[in-house]
C-alpha cells in the first residue's frame, strides 16, 4: 500500500453580502449613539463588517447558500477545476439556511456537483479548521481526490433591526458588533504534482474538544415552535470576560503545540493566522506571540474588515495568505472556538 | 505501512423520553378527532412515539444532550469501554439543542470525554450513515481506535402545544404524526481482535448526495430573531407525494449497490435494515424488496413503536440486530434523505 498523498490546498475564495458597514452606520442602523461607535473603535478594534440585509428595509439580500455558491464558484474557477473534479464537499456553520436541506447540499446541487458525499459540520468559530483538516482526512483515505470545503455563517438569522438594542444586556449586544455575515471556500486536492501549480501543502491540522467540565464561553440558541410562545432564552449569551481570560492562553498552547510537531523553530514561520475573535484581542494575542518567538512571522488577519464572521474566517486569511506566500515559506494557523473550548491549529508549507 | 485495520461495531443503546405516545393519545394532545387516529394508524403504520415534553404541561422533559449522555454511557458500557477509551466522537442530528456549543461537545463533555476531535453533522434521515461511515473512514486512517457515534432528534423542539392542529396543512400536520424524539449510540472500535468480543463489522458503507436539481422532500426551518416578527415560512413542508414515489426506487438502487459491491448475493443477507419514514411504507419497501431477491433478509425495524427518529432511527435498528445477530451472518441497512435526496448504505458482517 502506498503511502497516504499529500494535501494541498489549491486556492481559497470568499464572498461578502452588500457594502461595508462601518462602526458609525452601525451606530445608526441600531440607533445607538454615535459616541458608542467610537467605543467600538477603541474597545472592540472591528472596524466595519458586512450584513446580508438591506439596512433601510430590514429585508435578506443573500442567503448562506447563496454566498457560499458564488464563493465555492470562484474557487474552483482558481483551482482551475470543475464541478465534476469534486469528490467530496465538506461544509462547516452555526447558522445554516435551514436545519434540512443541509446548505452544503444546495450549493452542491447549485453548483452541479452529485453523486459524492457531502457533510455539514455544525460549528462555532473552529469549524472551518475542523472541515479543512477533515477534509485532508477524508482525501489521505482515499476517498476522492479533491474536495471542495466551505465554511461560513449569516448572522443576521438573528437580527432584529426592530430591537431595542441600547436596553440589550452587553452579553448580547456584542454579538451584534463583533460578528459579520461572509462565506469562503477552498479547494483541496490530493492528486500527486498539484502543490506545483501554486498551492500550499497542508501540514499538520488538528482540532481537539478541551471543555474539561467548564461553561460555555458563547451560546447560540435557535428557536423551534415550541420556543415561540413565551419566554425564550436570550439568542445569544457571550461570556467575554471568560473569553479574554482563556482564549490567548488556549491559542499559546496551540502555537507551542504545532511548533513542538511541525519540527520546525518558532522563528522558522513567516505568517501567522492568528484568532480573529475581535480586533482587540488579535492585536493582544499576536504581540504576546510574537514576543514569546514567533518573531519572523507576518500577520493575516481579516477581523478589523470583515469582523468575526465565523466559520468563513479562517478561509478569509487563507485567501490572502495564497496570494502573498512564496515557495518554501511556512505558515501557522490557530483558532479557538470558545463555545464549549476547542482548540485548532494548521501548519502550512509552500514547496 | 499496513492495511487499514477492520472496523467494528461493538455495541448500540438507545434512549427514548417519557412513555409510548399512541395514536389515541397524539390525537387526544393535539385536539383531533378520534377518527384521526384511526386514519393515522391505517395509513401512516406509526402506532407509537415518545415526545420530550409534560403532554400535560407541555414542559420539557429531557434536552436531546440528556437523552444522548444516557444512550452513550450505555454504549460504552456494553462495549465495555470508559469515556478514557474514546479517541472521536461524531454526532449526527438535524435539531440539535443549540447552535453552539454543540450537542456532540455537551454529551462528550459529560461523560468525561475530552481532549479529542469531536464532529457534529447537521443532517437528516441519512445521518446516522453518515457519522458512522465517517467514524469508520477516521477509524482506518487512524485518527483514533475507538469512535463513540451518536444520532438523534428531539423533534418536539417544533412542537407547540398551542397550535391549533386541525388548521394546519397536511405537509406540515404529517411531520408531528410520523416523527418521535430519541437518541441512538455505538462504539465502534479499530482495534484487531476486537470482532471477537461479539460485534459485528463493518463491511461498506456509502453516502452520497443524489439531488441533481430536484426540489426538496423535506424542507425544516429553525428561526432566528430576524424570523420572530412578522411573516415565518412553516417550521416543515414535506412533500409527501415525492418523497412517496422516490423512496422505493431510490432503496432498490441503494440495495442494488450494496449487493453489487460486497460480492454477495441478494438471498445471501440475513437482515435487512430498511428506510423508517412510516410503518406503512416501510412495509411497501419491504415487500418490493423481498420480490426482487432479498428473500432470505429478516426485516429489522422499529418505525411502528418509536415513529421515524431521525438521526436515531438507524442505531434503534443497530441495537436490534446486534442482540439477533449470528456469526456467519450478514445484514444490510439503507437510508433515504428526501431533503436533498441523499443515499445511504451499509453492509455488516458477524464474524
Amino acid at each position: 500500500m502506498p503511502s497516504p498523498p499529500e494535501i494541498t490546498v489549491l486556492s481559497a475564495a470568499t464572498e461578502l453580502p452588500g457594502a461595508a458597514v462601518d462602526n458609525a452606520a452601525l451606530a445608526k442602523l441600531l440607533g445607538m449613539p454615535q459616541q458608542w461607535a467610537d467605543w467600538v473603535d477603541t474597545f472592540v478594534g472591528t472596524r466595519t463588517r458586512h450584513l446580508a440585509v438591506d439596512p433601510a428595509s430590514g429585508i435578506s439580500i443573500a442567503s448562506l447558500a447563496d454566498l457560499g455558491t458564488e464563493a465555492a464558484r470562484r474557487a474552483l474557477e482558481q483551482a482551475g477545476t470543475t464541478p465534476a473534479d469534486i469528490g467530496l464537499v465538506v461544509m462547516a456553520t452555526a447558522m445554516p439556511d435551514t436545519l434540512i436541506p443541509t446548505t452544503v447540499n444546495v450549493i452542491a446541487d447549485r453548483l452541479g456537483i452529485d453523486g459524492v458525499p457531502t457533510y455539514q459540520l455544525q460549528s462555532g468559530c473552529s469549524g472551518a479548521f475542523q472541515a479543512l483538516e477533515l477534509a485532508a482526512h477524508l482525501l489521505r483515505g482515499g476517498v476522492a481526490g479533491t474536495a471542495l470545503v466551505i465554511g461560513g455563517d449569516r448572522v443576521t438569522k438573528h437580527l432584529d433591526l426592530g430591537t431595542d438594542f441600547a436596553a440589550l444586556p452587553p452579553a448580547e449586544l456584542v454579538s451584534v458588533v463583533m460578528f459579520g455575515d461572509g462565506v469562503g471556500a477552498a479547494v483541496l486536492d490530493a492528486r500527486p504534482g498539484t502543490e506545483r501549480t501554486g498551492g500550499v501543502r497542508v501540514h499538520h491540522a488538528f482540532t481537539r474538544l478541551t471543555g474539561a467540565g467548564r461553561d460555555p464561553g458563547h451560546v447560540l440558541e435557535w428557536y423551534g415552535m415550541a420556543d415561540l410562545a413565551g419566554d425564550r432564552p436570550a439568542f445569544s449569551r457571550e461570556d467575554y470576560k471568560q473569553i479574554e481570560a482563556s482564549v490567548p492562553a488556549m491559542t499559546a498552547a496551540i502555537v507551542n503545540e504545532l511548533v513542538e510537531a511541525s519540527g520546525w523553530g518558532p522563528a522558522e514561520f513567516d505568517y501567522l493566522m492568528p484568532p480573529q475573535l475581535s480586533g482587540r484581542m488579535t492585536e493582544r494575542i499576536v504581540r504576546e506571540l510574537t514576543e514569546a518567538g514567533l518573531s519572523e512571522a507576518h500577520e493575516i488577519s481579516c477581523v478589523r474588515e470583515t469582523g468575526n464572521v465565523g466559520n468563513a474566517t479562517p478561509f478569509f486569511q487563507l485567501e490572502r495568505l495564497l496570494r502573498t506566500m512564496l515557495p518554501g515559506e511556512r505558515a501557522l494557523g490557530v483558532s479557538v472556538e470558545s463555545s464549549k473550548w476547542i482548540k485548532a491549529g494548521l501548519t502550512l508549507e509552500k514547496s
